[in-house]
């Protein structure tokens, strides 16, 4: 029987999963439930505690050593709770404790998904070997998670990497954050799409509007497409340039559904890179796109499990490294 | 004799600064030239042995174990090399090699001064006691420097927390550097004075220029001065709040000539920060003035050699604490 193995928990909108995951990160089992999103939190906590359940009854499971957990943010790895803002129920739910009385006690760790899937990144895909990194995932949302000094950051309360709600235009936009010009308010699929729209774009007969269906236009030679996903990816440069300026970080690691546009996201952005990034310490700075796909959260959950434990009695473990 | 001394030198455009460092970081010995720096890359180094000299002509120096060299940018710690703006002599200059010789084979450690001064605040001043903090000079340009889990980071080429060019405004006006909307391009001294001027501002007789006179104007409440300083400050504060999302910093000690403005920058700069530091987690971030006057570069280059060694054989320390 394996041994030193770890439960992953990876909390979204949408679906809650959970796997035991090996030390070469390989999923040996997984279980999935809906998330509940718009019920109670006990009823959310309760789906939660049935896909432990369900990994628990394998003969797997007395392998198992810790729990890892990537949850929609916000998180507070300090308190070890969690506000996820599509699961309205959960503000400052305590997750941690509610999860290690779950499972017997084991130690667990709490780190937002963003810093899940640069973990992920770090361990099996495009940011494997490199010592200071930034991951992104561009979807829904913009996310991210930093790599410093060859080790996952997740901050002190699980959240560092945010760099979705960083302004790159001081003038700009309202975001539903609260800021002004958020990455987020002109890269994420939705504002890819909205700015297309507005522009005049037109989606094809079965109404797909997804940042996918204007990514199809562009490749077709769309202006309207182009230019929407050209917008998108300057305040990503400049994002990106700002990390590295901040933290001198080699690579940027993009993903996310977004990034599934392939060129017609990564050529402008590489592009707008040389805008952005000017300064003689951060020109040889890379982006390229992400290799763990939608087992990203899972295997990042398992390697943040690693970093340390949260909550009260723990610390988020800035300082641990991953196995 | 003091021993576990260290040497340290502060190199900019216009000194050429040294001095005997305590563990206390009390400066025991000073020694200073004026930086020829309009002369060839020999004369420019004479300066800074002549400097080395006085120094070690004092009865305290073989109690000196280590030098730290904060220097203005852009270094490349990691090659031990410095390529100041000011400079123009000196270009991938190998100034970590050339002080290790002048000295007798002393490890020598080099920072850019912007992650000098961090270290002197975190050493000495008003991010004390804090683990993750960002530290700007605010100045004739803008720089900084980051704590992270309760350590300098200097990055790999000893030039992390560079704030002064990422861009708060991906279609603001071009930079020298060569991106757009950087923020040294919006709140330095000279763009305050720049914007104020632009506005219809006049010097009062005698013909100051500064941002120390456009402060003085905005404390005797003209609308164009105060305007100059408020844009200026929203700029920090985006630049700011950027850092708190990507790395968790509690504090930003902003120092350098422009934060002797006082109120009439840190007020404007406080409210800019409640619009752009919206997240959860960056919320409870505060802005506070730098403690050290103007040997924090001294001081924070001593710091810095704890750090570790930098240049061919050694590294920039990342991983080093601080003494």
């Amino acid at each position: 029987m394996p041994t030193n193995l770890v439960a992953a928990l990876d909390i979204g909108g949408t679906k809650i999963a959970g796997a035991l995951v090996d030390g070469d990160g390989r999923l040996l089992l997984r279980a999935q439930r809906p998330t509940p999103a718009q019920e109670g939190a006990a009823t959310v906590m309760a789906a939660v505690e049935s896909v432990l359940a369900e990994l628990a009854g394998s003969p797997l499971w007395p392998g198992a050593s810790a729990v890892g957990i990537g949850s929609a943010g916000p998180v507070d790895a300090s308190a070890g709770t969690v506000s996820p803002v599509n699961v309205p129920a959960w503000r400052d739910f305590p997750l941690v404790e509610r999860v290690r009385r779950a499972v017997g006690g084991l130690p667990v760790t709490l780190v937002g998904d963003g810093v899940a899937m640069a973990a992920a990144e770090h361990w099996q895909g495009a940011a494997r070997g490199h010592r200071n990194a930034l991951c992104l995932v561009v979807s829904t949302g913009v996310g991210g998670g930093l790599v410093l000094d060859g080790r996952v950051r997740p901050g002190p309360t699980g959240n560092a990497g945010h760099i979705g709600h960083i302004s790159v235009d001081l003038d700009g936009e309202r975001c539903p954050c609260g800021g002004r010009g958020c990455v987020e308010r002109i890269a994420s699929g939705p504002s890819i799409t909205r700015r297309a729209l507005a522009g005049g774009w037109r989606p094809a007969p079965g109404g797909d509007i997804s940042a996918a269906a204007v990514a199809a236009s562009a490749r077709g030679g769309d202006p309207v497409a182009l230019a929407s996903f050209e917008r998108a990816a300057r305040a990503l440069a400049a994002a990106i340039a700002a990390t590295a300026a901040l933290v001198e970080i080699e690579t940027a690691v993009v993903g996310g559904g977004v990034a599934g546009a392939g060129e017609v996201l990564f050529a402008p952005l590489r592009r707008a890179l040389r805008d952005y990034a000017t300064l003689s310490f951060v020109r040889g700075l890379t982006v390229v796109p992400a290799v763990t796909g939608t087992d990203a959260g899972l295997v990042g959950a398992a390697a943040a499990a690693s970093l340390g434990t949260s909550g009260p009695g723990g610390t988020a473990g800035a300082d641990g490294g991953l196995s």
